[in-house]
């Protein structure tokens, strides 16, 4: 287990897996590295902020594989004894609780499992999103994916802004920063978004949920 | 739960889940639909034979999701209560183990964890090869993954022949059946795979293994 970015030690939250699991929860500053690849003993839950898991191609590009949110899973291969294939980083300031999977109850797993579940449809969506849907549907999709996030913040206008630059936008869409700008361009010129430096706010949210099925 | 295609009960296999949590042992021909999108009730398992896991997109395109060879698991939506968002169907004559959630000890479900984090560890694969593979890559990989299913039989000459169309190989990789048919060819003229009606002979797999990682 590599926890090189372990600032500080909290007390546990409440949670509803049984607290005689956790062994710690850790802070972590934003775009910490919190895993890497390699071998795996722990399973973590995001408590609050946000985590990205992350792989990278041959060229070193960046491939978000999804992000999770406070109460939600990952490093779930220590749970099967298998390696870990990704990256887990912090993207905004995050809390993680840090659980012994040789310690967890049969109703632990079951949350567990629940979890899995649902992260392995998720994949499935965005497996179909890649290959059925434009690069536009999925940016549009993409944003309205973070405006639950800790990236996302109301602003006095009653919309919402997400911190995001377009490489990690392409990231987490499987393209590249220069084709989504040319997206995030034509998605400002139609008034659904408007783009500042790192940040995009969200002008018309039933447009990009229009655009993300289209 | 829907088994349109029940058309045999034969004895259950050995197993590594307590015989007491089968249900029943189904038997399916190549082409049936063992389960649509909807309702989740009970989890599966291939015995023998294969079973296709696949969605389709606005237009009716079919898009495999995974294959699940035998010992390996689908329908895994029931553990978690969520609805189905997949159709599985039978590619070859497979026999499917029909198992109640309900009746699994705490053993069975570590098994079934393990299956569900190889399966989004695959998922998460195709996810990659999608967006950083070319698709001469993604059917090298595909044809060699295919390679030890119920598809594949070996040849007097010691060659591995996948019975596949090159609509079902399209479903597999994201594509459609006019791409998939030139990239074929190209395999062909190289020596690589010599492709026949709805069939396929790897002529050499290291050069396969070498353009999957391409």
């Amino acid at each position: 287990m590599l926890l090189n970015t372990r600032t500080q030690t909290t007390p546990t939250q409440p949670s509803r897996l049984d607290r005689s699991t956790f062994v710690d929860t850790v802070s972590h500053r934003p775009g910490s590295v919190i895993l890497y690849p390699g071998k795996s003993d722990m399973l973590y839950r995001v408590a609050s902020g946000l985590v990205r898991v992350h792989t990278m191609d041959d060229d070193g590009n960046g491939l978000t594989l999804r992000y999770v949110k406070p109460g939600d899973y990952f490093g779930e291969e220590a749970l099967a004894g298998l390696d870990r294939q990704y990256f887990a980083e912090a993207v905004t300031d995050s809390s993680v609780d840090v659980i012994n999977p040789a310690l967890m109850s049969a109703e632990d797993n079951l949350v567990v499992t629940t979890h899995l579940v649902k992260t392995l449809e998720r994949a499935y969506e965005s497996i179909y999103r890649l290959v059925g849907k434009r690069l536009r549907a999925r940016i549009a999709g993409e944003l309205l994916e973070l405006k639950d996030t800790a990236l996302a913040t109301v602003q006095p206008s009653g919309e919402t802004m997400i911190y995001a630059t377009h490489d990690e936008l392409a990231a987490a869409v499987g393209s590249v920063r220069e084709t989504v700008t040319k997206v995030v361009g034509e998605l400002s010129r139609e008034g659904v978004i408007s783009a500042g430096y790192g940040k995009i706010t969200l002008k018309d949210e039933a447009a990009l949920a229009r655009i993300s099925a289209e």
